[in-house]
């Protein structure tokens, strides 16, 4: 057993403070909204994020951006500076890579082991337990983070030093964003032309335009059942996320003057989708409605 | 046996009239390159593509362009004319739908059941006989035609009536030339970022980014052995055929009022990359060289 | 005075004709429409366009696209092999390249003088006879034609050779229509920044910002009196036709293997804005439409 | 005669301090690079900003980004702390607004009146006192400045409140860019299909195609004399700069959510001929030869 604090408990954050509960491991949890606390059961609720992270062996945050993260750990009332320097420190959220340096600089000087460790699977993953992490950092820290982290989820990748869990997510979900929409439009283009969406999608899968969105996640509605085409577009993976997700991106591209010409061309489609159909709150794959004719 | 007549012995004609040949069946050749006819060892060279199209029972054609067969069978002197009534045709050729379905209109007209058939694999599956045949045409048509195709290839699609065939690839290979440039794009986004490209390929591969590109064709040098990226770009498929084909996507798109915006964009940075670098004769897999810093 | 055939008295052709009429020309027209033909007050309506076209100095024609007036001159019915040596033909059309070429090299080998003459300046400028004429073909036809340009626009330019007066109003066209969504998608970007729109237009136009449609055809609503902004974007030059007009463009890309890739982007933005908007038919401006947040 | 303290000496710099210095003002400069400050006939060096800073009546920074303009002002060793609340401070350096309104604030909060007042023109501009200012901030202390700007300066714009100057800026040198780009693009479709680019260029100005890059910086060698076209790109207003500014658009649009496709795409054009072309260092007007076939 071990003793784990646990600081954000959103929609990730509760099922997999769960996960690891049931996977026999104590844990003490933090949210600034106190109900959050009390709906993971057999969680020990604590008053603070410093109390939820005292003396603990491993330290969890799940956070929604950069300016938490940096808050929660070094900023005026930050946590780092009275964590025990044995506590094993994994940041799950999708920040900035500078950020996610900044910080796990900041625990190396006061003497931490610090994670990066980003998670792609969803809300459905964090749930089953079979999240995907994307790992920055030392492997020596990963391999004491092995244990914790898989009883969340299925897959544990390295993608090198601090920053790179961060950084590999966010080339993932930059060419994720791009074979979503380029499938949506091959689709729209070929329904056009009078195709049969689920006959294209076949041909498509098994020839060399094969890719995760089109296999796994069919944008188009009633081609793929239990995928959230086939709900209209409710739940999943939200419009406003993914751009959250290329908005990193684009800033990691200005940072290092990497020419994106395409991920910014699915980010600005992204953007345009969510203004033109107030569609933030729907699954991404919902940028398929941006080419299907309106009458 | 059947009796076969083929037209057009380049790079992939040849060797499809080849496995023709092994598989058992009489096959008469034409092409307007005389030496091309006696490189094909067992075919029957014939003066004529109208000698080559006389009484066979299946006469295929495998051509560069929509003009080249438009003018083979509806032409001045265009063999359909000819043809008997029980000879089913097979164009092979990647033309642009108005033409294929024109002519297969002909051929309906004519008497002659007509299916346009255009194959994807490139030479390699054309010498292998494991091309996939993506198929336009009339369902019983097919299936008469199933015994000659399967001598050629490993899949045979249906993708509907005449036409599809030449839709639905060109759909295929805009979503291909998407996610290739996607990747390439993701690939060099991590690599500027610090990340080793062979990690950040196997962590996409086998999350949300995974695609035919991606996980059998690695654009990056290095990454994957045997692909034309680890081979300076040389062989595969030519840039100069994918511009081809994007342009084919681009009429299409332009002929229905789609938007491609994807589409159109990887049309012109593949159209760059080949002015900026001569790349017409790489590998299409050479667009990661439009992203990497020349330093 | 000047005898004149003039077929296609469309919203373009029956100002142009009415002012050839006050300018005391004799003009005889046609249209497939007759009530069209009764419309134009002081014109001698004909049976056909050969009739029309029958021994006249000048005939003008004013069609939709490209296949009208091929048609019209080299159809199965063309008039052109009907028509006097001495008539100058001038075809005000907007239609791709190839086609104009065509027909001018059929006008030749028949002994006419032919120019390609497509107008910029919209319905007011044909009303107002200050349209402005770009003209293909050869130099002393140009001077023939100058005397009949005249009674109908204001500008007439020479462009080059057959076909050129269609290839510069193509890149014409495609440059206003990235300068027309460039500028709506700059003043979106300042208004949602908290500038004023009107501010940001003063500074930009006297600025390195300043290009036509900023200067003259603001598409900001409530900037610049007078313009389709200002009236809920009703009337000017219709979405509709700037799609068709870089439609040309996009094929003429394709044509000479040209990279346009902003031109790329703005052909699918406003089909893009057409199909999300059905904004078909309201002045091209409304691309600022796309840009603005709905709530 | 006012006293002016001037920090940032650069190509911008020095002759906007040698203007000053023209017009009659004791001007006290201070730079890093000591040279640069002998090298402005007639200004007093001084030993440290703070030095530069002491009493005047006005003081000026022109500095390369956000961050030397907040570590100037506010950062551990920051001058703001020991100014008087008399002098008014002016900001010409082009910088993200965030940044601009931040340390505006705190002069503010300090007592301090502050314009944000980046400017255009280039070096040309700068030497012969013709730039153009663009300010944000309070109206009264834009008056207050006048006599100061329009000794360094032509035009003086009035954008809004602090930050204001910076956003107008970025929203005028995207437009900017888009437009270079676009003429670019356009005259390159032109000359590949046999127009001659000066012939179109006329074309194009005198119509809807008009704009500043192409009437008065034609991007097109040999077109125009007198700009850097004509001089292979050496001069004017470099890649790298206009890399930069985009750079600040691109970051503006993100923190705004607002849709960019376009700037964008001239973003992602930009870098694409940086990193082709090792262009940084030519003026942005060479983009021109992204579009130019290599033969």
């Amino acid at each position: 057993m071990t003793t784990i604090g646990f600081a954000g408990l959103g929609n990730m954050g509760s099922p997999m403070a769960a996960n690891l509960i049931a996977a026999g491991h104590d844990v003490r949890v933090f949210d600034l909204v106190e109900d959050l606390m009390t709906n993971v059961s057999g969680a020990h609720p604590q008053t603070s994020a410093a109390a939820a992270a005292a003396g603990v062996d491993v330290f969890i945050s799940m956070l929604p951006a950069g300016r938490h993260v940096e808050s929660l750990y070094i900023g005026d009332d930050g946590i780092l500076s009275g964590m025990s320097k044995s506590t094993l420190i994994i940041d799950c959220s999708t920040i900035d890579p500078q950020t996610a340096q900044r910080v796990a600089a900041a625990a190396k000087a006061h003497g931490c082991q610090m994670l990066d460790a980003p998670v792609s699977g969803g809300t459905g993953g964090a749930i089953n337990g079979t999240l995907t992490f994307i790992v920055g950092g030392d492997a020596l820290a990963l391999e004491r983070a092995r244990p914790v982290l898989g009883a969340m989820g299925a897959n544990i990748f390295h993608a090198g030093a601090s920053g790179a869990g961060q950084i590999a997510k966010i080339c993932n979900n930059m060419l994720l964003a791009i074979q979503m929409a380029g499938t949506a439009e091959a689709l729209a283009l070929g329904v056009s032309n009078g195709l049969d969406p689920a006959v294209l999608s076949q041909i498509m899968k098994e020839s060399s335009g094969g890719n995760w969105a089109l296999n796994v996640y069919n944008p188009y509605p009633g081609v793929m059942s239990g995928v959230p085409a086939s709900r209209n577009y409710q739940g999943g993976f939200l419009v406003d996320l993914m751009i959250k997700d290329l908005g990193l991106a684009m800033q990691t591209a200005l940072a290092s003057r990497s020419s994106v010409p395409l991920g910014s061309l699915a980010n600005n489609l992204f953007r345009l989708h969510e203004q033109t159909a107030d569609a933030g709150q729907l699954d991404f794959s919902s940028i398929q409605k941006l080419y299907l004719r309106k009458k």
